[in-house]
């Protein structure tokens, strides 16, 4: 049974000299895409499945958390069962499938997805609940990649914010090394629940799930656990409109040969709307991850 | 002044569980999308660079060797001019200029390229004449990338083949590591001039520029420094259908989240044309580069 740093690969550090021509700005990308599943949850999910005593564990998830767990499951012999939406893309519930994990598809129109989810924890008394975000399993993964970040002298760090577990963990891995790094969230403009959460020192809870192109970040809020850290730990949030989210994922493509989901493409989006402010810094910018429909891709690069 | 380990990037290794599931292989991508100019030339046009003693350099190419010999000459403060046919695509006149090169255009309706070359020579006669891949310092340079495989006691490497710069290279690195690992070349079908040298036992040369998707593999024939090495340390050549290197664009894209250009997928097109030699092998595919423009990108993913 392999360590949680065992398990993972290291992240990707790229130094991509025509990009950093190109925005001027001395910026190195630490990228998650070729992470096991594709992004940086897998860490979060290995650690989680390590440690938890259950031998099964259910979680709610369309998307990279689903199939991350799914696999960290069948890396360490434990049962896994998914709640995908009904509408989700076969592709994804195939893959899920393929790690060997079950998946209980939902009607969303009939049922809720917390609703479903608490009917089948009734009948799975021995489950484990994880969340893709509000557990301290998940922020101790992600950890691994703020300390993998400390290791490089950054004076900034940015990182895409959806329920805030990977922000959140990068700050606990870099606090851990007693890095002095600044950390910036990037959000969403249309899924902006983490600004206005700090706006008003309190979380606040987006009315319904917003339908952003970075689908990673589609969540309703931040979590409890991460709102803790994150409210000391960072330094600000940038509301990224989604014309920068498009914009990023294709400079990504064409400057840095860098294939990204729209998610993994915030924290970019970030510094395309605010690049004077990482002027002469020692930029590091997290990408999330790299799984996107190859539809969605092609119509990201038609402009 | 950096030496060449200081100044290459090392090649970023991943293994693609969803990939290994696919094909049934265990394979493992040693991808040079990332190198600096993205694509394995830097290697050679660095090594070249810092041990010629000519401070100008003068090459023919529309490609990735440009791209490299410019930045190299940039770094290692020479002069450099590429000669580009005038048909070539903005985006790469402009990438060489970018880095300090004088581009030459040539009207190729009016004047051929090696004959433009000539002319220039003869105007320039303390530049160094630099080869794309028959040159002994460009085999040197590659041999770095061989030097890296050696480390991972693979039982096959797989490599695109053009003009044999980087295939003789890599063989050069495996054989100085002492490495028993075999080696083999993937070529277009359509530009299978190495394959037909290996039938005839001789260099063959093209009739005319092959109009493969790969363009980094429209070379005339293999240089002949490169053929002498190829000619004992290849184990085979594969031919690649032009759907071949198509389908494995698309599939190195879904299942490995890797961006390449179609050259640098050659070596996965010859694996899903002969997939049963590789069972039970640990496979290296090398991924030569990333330089693609977003149009054909988005055609390719078009299906």
């Amino acid at each position: 049974m392999k360590t949680l740093l065992e398990a993972i690969r290291p992240t990707t550090f790229i130094e991509p000299e025509k990009l950093r021509k190109y925005l001027g700005v001395d910026l190195t990308i630490a990228t998650e895409t070729f992470q096991h599943t594709g992004s940086f949850k897998f860490r979060a999910a290995y650690n989680l499945a390590l440690n938890v005593p259950n031998a099964e564990i259910l979680t709610a998830s369309s998307g990279n958390f689903g199939q991350a767990l799914a696999y960290a499951c069948q890396l360490l012999n434990k049962k896994c069962t998914v709640v995908m939406p009904g509408t989700s893309a076969q592709v994804k519930i195939e893959a899920v499938k393929g790690y060997g994990a079950t998946v209980d598809l939902v009607d969303t129109q009939k049922i809720g997805r917390n609703e479903r989810v608490a009917q089948l924890a009734a009948k799975m008394p021995d489950a484990y609940f994880a969340s893709a975000y509000d557990d301290s399993f998940v922020i101790e993964g992600n950890a691994s990649l703020g300390a993998e970040l400390a290791t490089k002298n950054f004076d900034v760090v940015v990182s895409p914010v959806g329920g805030g577990g990977l922000a959140s963990g990068i700050i606990k891995g870099l606090c851990d090394a007693e890095s002095a790094a600044q950390i910036f969230g990037a959000e969403p403009l249309l899924a902006n629940d983490a600004a206005r959460s700090f706006r008003e020192g309190k979380i606040v809870v987006n009315e319904f799930e917003p339908q952003t192109i970075a689908d990673g970040a589609r969540t309703i809020s931040l979590g409890n656990l991460n709102w803790a850290i994150l409210q000391t730990g960072l330094s600000g949030i940038f509301e990224v409109p989604e014309e920068k989210i498009i914009e990023a994922v294709r400079i990504l493509f064409s400057y840095a040969n860098l294939k990204t989901e729209p998610t993994g493409a915030l924290s970019l989006g970030a510094i395309l709307d605010n690049r004077e402010k990482f002027i002469d810094k020692k930029v590091c910018l997290v990408v999330s991850g790299g799984n996107v429909d190859a539809g969605i891709y092609r119509q990201i690069l038609d402009g």
